[in-house]
């Protein structure tokens, strides 16, 4: 991605862009311990949902993350853990406005070793804010380029009112002519720095609102931008559930079918294939093969699929789903997300015998409990194939629902278990 | 419950109270095709946990709903199936004023066949606000007798800001100094209908504020409440998924074991028990015993007990699960919410064979089946027993696991699965 896309005007300089992210929030809010931004949402912190939303805008030089004394070792691991890109960390202040301060103090300082150059745009966006888009992002940059000053805002969802000092109705606010203000906003580095250091100490104790600082000290109007829903901030409880199930669904939108042989046209993993285009619409569904001739697999792990069903027709054993795990294992494309893994069998009554077919499956556990150490969310599922069609397809669905199930909840309480349909 | 619980004053009547409920809206907001008021959450239209959430109170005598034309026979079925009670529809407007000003016409109106009579206060509430709790009710009930009218209302979330007319912000709003307005609100019924019956078209239009029609026409400044965060109200697709996940978390609270003898102290029931109250700090855990002479689980179904985990060690049959899943069917508990079941067996390799006790129990497939019609979700669950006390409580705890996530997920998906622990 560039700063510049086509459809922008080509002769304009890309300015150096930076990020600050205040990060010192106690979270009293959500009713829990945590701090909202440390709260994990598949095992993995919050706020690193939002530094990988930020780092792949490679425009973005550098992000500069304010967190609180207490909270800098965690930071650090979870910066190492999930490999974070161009992240610098500086002591949070007491309150949001003094940890932005913070972090443009770093940002302006030319240290000689530090990394850190000063930007010609800030963007200031919120830990608890992990959906922003590649596209506001540019927009709001875009604009302080061009005002000074730029922000996100949303439609209010209730009418504002104001109270009397008894806690009765003074006034209520015509709610088509207010707006919320949200985040990412973006700034010219000097505009938004000096209004910092023109602050009073009532300002940096009890203001919010960075492009009232601004208005008030810089005198400029800053530009506003429309943001989608989904910049919305993680405030309570309800919204890291709201998080979760949006995360779940982003990485249940590609499903890769794994056949043990791509020869066969009447493989029944085709018809599972089918079924799974039909039953769950929005999805996409592809399918490759293990071959060493192979290069479907590589390109869709490339492309960064999280769920797997791997059908085997050829042998009961799990040579096949064994190498499928080495090459996700291998691609470290589990450090993000867990990725889910299912192994189909199929049990034809008429050759091999029941027990010895599960016999041979109850190894599942072992595998499954291996490669979960790994974030690889392994189940086997055991379908009925009956010979007459009918019988089949109905067979063939059942599967499909627990593989959607599974893909869904994404819960490793259920892994090495061995389903039937 | 009493509209004069022990804490308030004694001496007052208790007024006649009904409730309004618009329900006309198109949810477009939600990028779903679906009103967000008709929207399933666990396969059940969210404004019938919001009608639920009324007809618990007591002391409200009336619940007016106004739905548009086309959802009125929607409306109605709903009504049945979930066995709501005081509940009378009117035609929705066009704009949300308009609904709320036909439902306080019904609510005025005395004609001879209608069980409708006028309330002293009224009650208007959102039909997408389904966590209203009776104390919050209690409240701007109580404070609309004396006030004239009576609001509940939130904390800011982000800055309110005043837009300029080129799109650039012009000033930003104290947030200390304003609120969110949210529901539910109160008011005497005839300063309320009074007020609706002054309104301008331009009020009725594109008003949204009825405590500013009680402020306008009837010059009353509305007391105002402080609601909980449980307030807020489903606008987004993501709002939806919180509800649900509350919603689960909530009927996920209280676990029964039922075991299949009650004498027996060192029943291995009472060791998953202990396992259960270890893992799951904020659950609920209680036992039972299906024998004749006990009452306890008539009185845990009473309680509305959602989760179920049947111990079975005298024998290895459904027996017991059957005699369960009768009383829990003759309770009609699953109506509202989804009943999830785990039929628990133990596999110790000494006695009985595994592949035997594996044919017997895929039964549980066939009554899976049946039972899910009545929403009742089953599963078995097959614990191995070792004689090693240390691997025993492993396999207990494996066991909690697998249950913990049954509970915490109730996806039909997996009924009928037989899991191994
Ligand atoms: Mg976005
Ligand atoms: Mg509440």
């Amino acid at each position: 991605s560039s700063l510049h896309p086509a459809e922008a005007q080509p002769r304009r300089r890309a300015p150096a862009v930076a990020a600050v992210l205040p990060a010192g929030g106690s979270g009293e809010r959500m009713g829990v311990p945590t701090p909202k931004q440390f709260c994990p949402i598949l095992e993995r912190p919050l706020i690193s949902y939002t530094l990988q939303a930020l780092e792949r805008v490679c425009w973005i030089k550098d992000i500069v993350v304010a967190v609180t004394g207490e909270n800098m070792k965690a930071m650090k691991c979870i910066i190492q853990k999930y490999q974070h890109q161009r992240i610098s960390l500086v002591e949070a202040g007491v309150t949001r406005h003094r940890s932005i301060f913070n972090g443009l103090k770093a940002l302006a300082e030319d240290q000689p070793d530090s990394k850190l150059s000063k930007p010609e745009v800030v963007i200031i966006h919120d830990a608890v804010r992990p959906f922003v888009e590649e596209d506001v992002l540019l927009k709001v940059v875009t604009a302080a380029k061009e005002h000074g000053a730029a922000g996100a805002i949303r439609p209010l969802v209730s009418t504002v009112i104001s109270p009397s000092a008894d806690g009765c109705l003074d006034h209520s606010l015509e709610r088509a002519r207010h707006r919320a203000s949200e985040m990412p906003q973006a700034f010219l580095f000097d505009v938004i720095y000096e209004a910092y250091q023109q602050c009073s100490d009532y300002d940096l104790e009890f203001g919010t609102e960075c492009l009232q600082l601004a208005l008030k000290y810089g005198h400029i109007n800053a530009k506003l931008v429309e943001g989608s829903p989904d910049l919305w901030k993680v405030t309570y409880k309800r919204d890291l559930y709201a998080a979760e199930s949006i995360i779940k669904e982003r990485i249940s939108q590609h499903i890769c079918i794994v056949m043990d042989t791509k020869e066969d046209e009447n493989h029944v993993g085709h018809h599972l294939e089918e079924i799974l285009k039909n039953e769950l619409n929005h999805v996409k569904v592809t399918s490759g093969a293990l071959c060493p001739t192979s290069r479907d697999l590589e390109q869709i792990i490339l492309e960064q699929c999280y769920n797997y069903v791997c059908v085997n027709v050829m042998s009961s054993d799990f040579e096949e789903t064994r190498k499928l795990l080495n090459m996700l294992e291998e691609s470290n494309l589990s450090i993000l997300y867990p990725i889910v893994v299912i192994s189909v069998y199929f049990l034809d009554y008429k050759s091999v015998p029941f027990d010895e077919k599960m016999e041979s499956l109850i190894q599942i556990r072992e595998y499954a409990k291996e490669v979960k150490k790994r974030n690889i969310l392994l189940s086997g599922l055991l379908i009925y194939f009956p010979q007459d069609e009918q019988k089949l397809q109905a067979s063939l669905r059942q599967g499909v629902t627990i593989i959607a199930t599974l893909i869904k909840e994404r819960n490793s309480g259920l892994v090495g278990q061995l389903l039937v349909a």
